[in-house]
């Protein structure tokens, strides 16, 4: 019972995790919450000042999380046997007021916050790299036509600088989301009222000490508690899994595009890497890989902490239980989900050239929708598109299609929307705001 | 194939869905989107100004939406059939200039969040009355003494105003993450770069379409496309799940507490509702037992849109068209349940006297918490929880555990903390935030 | 409140959704549930013979099934208005026999049993044509060599033909897992006790009913209540789930074959069919898209069967309600998979010098693992391995590792087992297996 | 990175997990499919005999799963890291057989599903004593009335056997499909072809390995490759998922059961278990709460394998990779579920006056339907009707209703249908039928 369960063998993204969001990272979490609660009472006078000086690591010092996750289970967490462990190791002076007014999800909640802002300061810069390198690609290939796709098919040109920059957007629009978010203290007592709390120190003072409480943890201090009231963890899978979905899609965009027969991106992977147990010419582009696949287990994840709203009386019988894993593992899978789309842009290789080959593949059809608009103002919209039509049914459209224009201002015109490399659209002034964007966050 | 797959038989909670969510309010959305295209390329001058008075009522007249969904299915949505539909319905002049630089996807995706923003504007007036009832139970009931309970065991004292504050506290943080959203529309065109426009009309008419069209809808302007990047329809997914799961712990605090065994609340059901094919005496809290079923229901569906981010190309296959029926179903079960939650509240009978009733169930217990408090600051932690423990093990707490303190001084202040009815904590100021909170909605 | 809600717009692959699976269906269901019950309380002397000669389809004329919604409303379903629309249709001896001893639930669960019994049948039929293209697909291409790609990446030669047996391996064991499932009818009154039954006739006779009752409706007889027993319901989810998957995978692989880039696959789309809005060229391969989108869908709503097993009581508050709408889309998505599946297959064009020619893309690379485990044996491993990382660093595997192998058997060997077309492993007897699988069902 | 991320502090019920599914039994299994190979290989005479006595136990010696996972990382899977550990650990004579003819997704795949046996293995035992103490139950209390309940309403008379037996079925069953699922071993080479065997050793004795490979491993022998056929993985989900919901209702049940107002059963917790680190008096029913945390936590986590089908070509490319920990917590929440489950029925005290008291809280009106159905052969249906809904609106039920009954016989009968105690229903035959089932898993 005190080995380990998951040292990251079934997850090969293990990365930052261990650090951030391994039982050793709640653990801390969970001194520190306690340290800070020592501290805020003593702010608010309700503990002797050397509660001010307490620090989180000597008390963290043969802490073994395996064996207090054991002897947590009988009471269904491991709060109790933590303070048991760590009250002995405090000056005797201070050990009454250990978790004074708390209860075991105050420390909990706290806790679980606390990692949370870590994860996400920890995105923050990890974020960076992969932002500027999307934005440098965005920019260096606004003018590298590439064949744009619509349900699998060659539908009309775009330029691989919008593609990236779409996609940059979506990372930034979930780091921002996620940045917005609330994360909160958790300080109620027993049932939430903090009762114990007011009747030693009064009202006031006792509001005192959970503002204090949140604020040297960093965290938000709310007005009302939220033992069941769970929206902050709701909302936090939500936005986890919509960061960790912007990610992925980055990987299955990369993982499509090193197929062989596209070619148009490839993944320079470092002298044995992503080889093959059995495939010697093999270099897999992992770490895209892995980005879908943590990407195709956030939602259900973030669904189980989306049904865990539904708690009763003024603690869950269970369904609190039932977030922490989820949590967890949306945690990691955006920390990791950083590393590894750092890892997968920095390997990143463009393939201009194929992009061009591969847009022309199908002889110029692609460019028949801008023709057929180019031509409706001027001989209409039905003998447009019959020219259009016929045009199609050749081998080549653009061959076909030129000569049967009549007017040879209309046939420039149309040459000109259906050349191959000229602007397209709104494509730079879309690149531009993706890129004043991601500079905010420079 | 013309006839409906659905029409509430087996989601009773009918409502308003049919007239906010069904397929003729996708349907008539879809229709002002294609007007309001019109009118803004009337704007820009791109179309004739009489497209700045085309109205939609006549064009959905005589629009069978069953017809055209057997019309779009070779094509995989019903915008092609949409449009051979109610171009005959326009002005000659207008007809060539229908739908004129869009894509199916811009019309089904401005649609879709139009008909959200409908839902969004119908909540914020249906949930006022929930609120109000909510708040002023919440107030009404600040005196109100409850058993506290957690893992389903009676824990300590707390207010049944402050359990109604910390729902009604759910319920309003989660419209209010909803009102916040962003809501998209959308214009890109076959691959999302404007092409089509911006050959026509050049860069700064185009962007002035895309403007204008989303000012037309209500909608926000986006910079950017979002054909594949689908963070929109995941936050709408999340945040309306975090609704609904909020709507759904109300109800399920309602059933619970209207258990005979419990009887904190009672169900007024009118006469010949709430009734059972099997038992006359029965009077079941249906609108509270449908609020549960559609908290159950959401997050399965919201993990569907997370999912759907992971999107190729320029538009998806597949994982676009799998958003249409969740995305649906997540804002029925968003308005129903705020018509719902209105008439459980609406019918929510509360007895305070079963209330105190059940907190006296426990001989007293339940106050140990706050009398072991009290104790310690003058007896020590290891003295006040022995006195406390051999207390609980006589029949009755308190009469064992008052005598047993020495100091009279002291008796009193115990006696104090744990008389039924006091005060408790900070339960009264977190009502009144709660209660400000909501004034800002009214 | 009279309108539809869903008549397939934004579910394109309506098909027969609506005959099998609408509301309508459901009703017919329990008005032959209702009479089933009927004659079979006849069947045990407990109702007048002529119970025995109902017909259930004069009883649906004029039932308006949104209307029967909407009062059903009020007590959370629709039987207790439906029994007053129909009893008065009764023969006049045969109205208090109605329904006796059974509950709404009763009717709602051996209903939804018997539209999912019917589903399964139009399955059987409806993949038929499925299983014989895809049996004659796999049988036809045996020796129709294909890049076999892992992780995106060409890896190693296959056959299209195993390729094409192992998705039909999958929709073969999806198809029989669900075809093994028990399918029970649910007989219990009230509480489940059928305590109403056999006050009147004992309990052989009451037995004596249920029995009939599910026999009348070809449904499995329990011995056991299972009002709050999901079992039967989440397991048939589940497998609706692997079958939608099983469906999907098809759809997925089609539209990646037929992207213009790999080309192996090609959808013969008719004439006006899987246009586009926009692109005048595009031929979407609609059906195979809609397959993904459907099995995206399932498993949120599978999730939500699974979690509804957590019902309390003698029938669940809410859990049980929220079944209705998944295990309905489940049962959709399932036979209209079914339909595009026949459609996908049928439109299926197989481009086997594509297919060639992409094998061709890596100059043989792909042929290394094989070359290298043919050295093994002879010259050992680290020497195999190096020839085979010297080769694969030249512009073109075969031509630089052959030269390189001393001994000219070896190199005949070598030769023989990387000459793209010569047998494969077990292909063909996998396909053979499946084949002969597939004959079981036909 | 070579901490662990889980020793079981947010999921207290480690119990037999690092056992049975930890990071180290998925190490051995994968040491033990590699020993089988090279078994199977020497079964065929494809590798020396001295393979036939290899054992794993050497082999896992001094093998650092931390360190193999950090290993295995930029090659998505760690067994190419462990391949390099275990190669020199062998007779000299065996390392080039070592692994022949496989792929990682073999050895990954064949180890998972011989974790899967060991944990049904280990199920199978766990649940005995769950089993039968719910027999137990439901037999000792085939004679204890309790109030049916539906909706969260009293509704009727029940047995609190019946109720256990329900209960006792659902775990039966669950049980039974899970046991009665196929767990097939994975052997098919780089792309399923098993191509390099068959080079070596022809298809007959190629096939022999694979026959001989699945025997070894206690496995099912698949005669076609199921690297991209996901099916086995997303059954065992669903079961697995089902399994851990019946168990979750069995905790829901008892918590609820042991509320302080219900009082209908008790949870005897041991001294110094159960507590809370606030409350004092707090004796938490903590294994049925961590069922159920468990419950709301699977349906997600088999959705994530549902959805995993969705796998493109010869190896998916990253929906593979998201089945691994999905199944295993789903694995580790179905033995600990068992073994909370033992906890929670050994802990549990059934309080049969306290069942039968709330059964009167009514004051009877839960014997309406009886009455009534009682009734109605005599006096027909909308005078028993009314003669009822009369007495329902008495204080008392029964004493309302008796005289208002002018025939002394029929009155008798009601009396008889009505008093609290008698048989009821089938509920013994349902209770014979679960017991005789649960006596043939003994």
């Amino acid at each position: 019972m005190t080995g380990a369960v998951d040292v990251g063998l079934l997850d090969p993204a293990t990365g930052d995790a261990v650090r951030l969001v391994g039982d050793g990272a709640y653990l801390a979490a969970m001194v520190d919450v306690e340290v800070a609660l020592l501290a805020a009472l003593a702010d608010a006078g309700a503990a002797p000042p050397s509660a001010l000086t307490v620090e989180p690591a000597p008390l963290l010092l043969g802490l073994d999380a395996a064996a207090l996750a054991a002897a947590g289970r009988s009471g269904g967490n491991p709060v109790i046997p933590l303070l048991a462990r760590i009250r002995p190791a405090l000056p005797e002076d201070l050990r009454d007021a250990l978790h004074f007014g708390a209860t075991s999800q105050d420390v909990i909640d706290s806790a679980t916050m606390l990692v949370a802002a870590r994860v996400r300061a920890a995105l923050g810069t990890t974020l960076q790299p992969v932002i500027r390198r999307l934005a440098t690609l965005a920019d260096e290939h606004r003018g590298t036509p590439i064949a744009g796709r619509t349900l699998g098919q060659q539908a009309a040109p775009t330029t691989f600088g919008l593609r990236v920059a779409v996609l940059l957007d979506g990372v930034l629009r979930a780091a921002r989301a996620l940045d917005a978010l609330e994360l909160p203290a958790q300080l109620g007592g027993s049932v939430g009222t903090l009762a114990v709390l007011v009747d030693a120190l009064g009202e006031d003072r006792a509001q005192e000490v959970r503002h204090r409480f949140a604020a040297r943890l960093g965290l938000a201090d709310r007005a009302t508690v939220w033992h069941v009231e769970r929206g902050p963890v709701a909302e936090l899978g939500g936005r986890l899994a919509v960061l960790v979905g912007a990610l992925g899609r980055l990987g299955l965009e990369i993982a499509q595009g090193a197929r062989a027969e596209l070619g148009e991106l490839d993944v320079v992977v470092p002298e044995g890497e992503g080889g093959s147990s059995a495939m010697p010419q093999k270099r897999n582009p992992v770490a895209a890989v892995l980005l879908v696949a943590g990407a195709r287990r956030a939602p259900g994840l973030a669904a189980t902490l989306l049904g865990a709203q539904l708690a009763l009386d003024e603690r869950p019988a269970g369904d609190w239980h039932a977030e922490w894993q989820p949590l967890r593992e949306l945690l990691r899978l955006a920390i990791e989900g950083a590393v590894l789309a750092h890892e997968a842009v920095d390997a990143l290789a463009v393939d201009a050239d194929r992009m061009r080959a591969n847009l022309e593949l199908t002889q110029g059809a692609l460019h028949a929708e801008r023709a057929q608009w180019a031509l409706v103002p001027v001989i209409g919209r039905s003998r447009a598109a019959a020219l259009v039509r016929e045009a199609l049914a050749a081998p080549e459209f653009l061959p076909a299609l030129l000569p049967s224009i009549e007017d040879p201002a209309l046939a420039d015109r149309v040459r000109a929307v259906t050349t191959t490399g000229g602007p397209i659209g709104l494509a730079d002034r879309m690149i531009d705001a993706v890129l004043a964007d991601a500079r905010t966050r420079s």
